[in-house]
């Protein structure tokens, strides 16, 4: 057993992908420490040593599931970048991208947010990695928008892009897909929410003044 | 054992604290599933038949954990409440509350976040019922502010009292206490951010019309 993965084939990389979907829904609803490589076993109707084909430990799996969630999502956003100016309109871009994956993925979303901590040594330090990456992009792209409108400082950008990360992240804890609002009206609503106050509301410079 | 608590003193009271304050902390360290009361037993340094006199089960600690800390939060909301007549100042009260008692016990809320699901049956519906008392109480908030500004519609209230929550709640994946900003300052820029975008800024009506 233990044999290694060698040059993927389609084959090998779409039988990867089902076994990844299905990991990340029992980590999801198990959470990691709790979950075992006999429960994808059962439920994905492959040996242990099958299983081991594709990966070498639990560890391995848990990276893979987080690494290629938000590799997939960083390389649908930089297709979609390109050829777009507009700050704003790359803030938006990012938003609907974020939140469009996400709300098809939520049992990847929930153990990227959820299980960040349950990665050790090498593996933590290749997501955190790829986290930063992700993170200086949108920082990125915020420092870009204040510098092209009349934002104030309302918040420093490492605030402002954890507050819109933590906007579109949370979804997995109230939004249904299907349900409530589409999907695609949601990320415009975060994307307004969250523009609005960055680029900054005169009435916000100091606290209570309007009503009463 | 497993003889149940009377009306509680207040060394009981004290000491339940200290236990709930603990096995929060090995909660979020190692999850709900994978935690025993073995562990909040060795690390507390009180025999099983002790904790048993606090809590009957592992469900009724987890519960205990999750209802005081979001009644702390909603009684010292009110307390702060009282008053306060402006809707802006009271979305700030509550921003500021919210982010102020969590920064200050990032284990509750780590638990609260991810341990909900972990809440079975009767357990699962009472802290149903409170999350969605304090989250209507937010929602009457917004619908205030809206009320008494010129607030457009920018998204409709249960999505932006979400979006709220979900940029409060995130700190405890980013945020060092007494590193980066001090909290009072984090929670300010949280609420000018959130408010900025509720009440609408003109030019967010439609998108990416500004720079480029």
């Amino acid at each position: 057993m233990a044999e290694h993965a060698p040059p993927a084939s389609p084959e090998h990389e779409e039988k990867l992908e089902r076994l990844l979907g299905i990991a990340a829904e029992i980590f999801a609803e198990k959470g990691y420490h709790a979950a075992s490589i006999r429960d994808l076993s059962k439920r994905a109707g492959v040996s242990l040593s099958g299983l081991y084909y594709y990966f070498h430990s639990k560890q391995e799996l848990l990276l893979m599931i987080q690494e290629r969630s938000l590799r997939k999502v960083m390389d649908e956003l930089s297709r979609k970048l390109e050829g777009v100016d507009r700050p704003e309109e790359k803030l938006r871009t990012l938003v609907h991208n974020h939140v469009g994956f996400f709300a098809e993925n939520m049992a990847a979303m929930r153990v990227i947010t959820h299980e960040y901590d349950a990665l050790e040594g090498e593996c933590r330090a290749r997501m955190r990695q790829l986290r930063r990456e992700y993170s200086n992009l949108c920082q990125e792209i915020l420092r870009e928008v204040r510098r092209f409108t009349s934002a104030g400082d309302v918040a420093p950008l490492n605030v402002a892009t954890s507050a819109l990360f933590g906007m579109m992240n949370w979804i997995y804890a109230w939004y249904t897909p299907g349900s409530n609002v589409p999907v695609e009206r949601l990320a415009e609503h975060l994307y307004r929410l969250f523009t609005g106050g960055f680029i900054g509301h005169p009435s916000t410079s100091s606290a209570g003044r309007k009503a009463g």
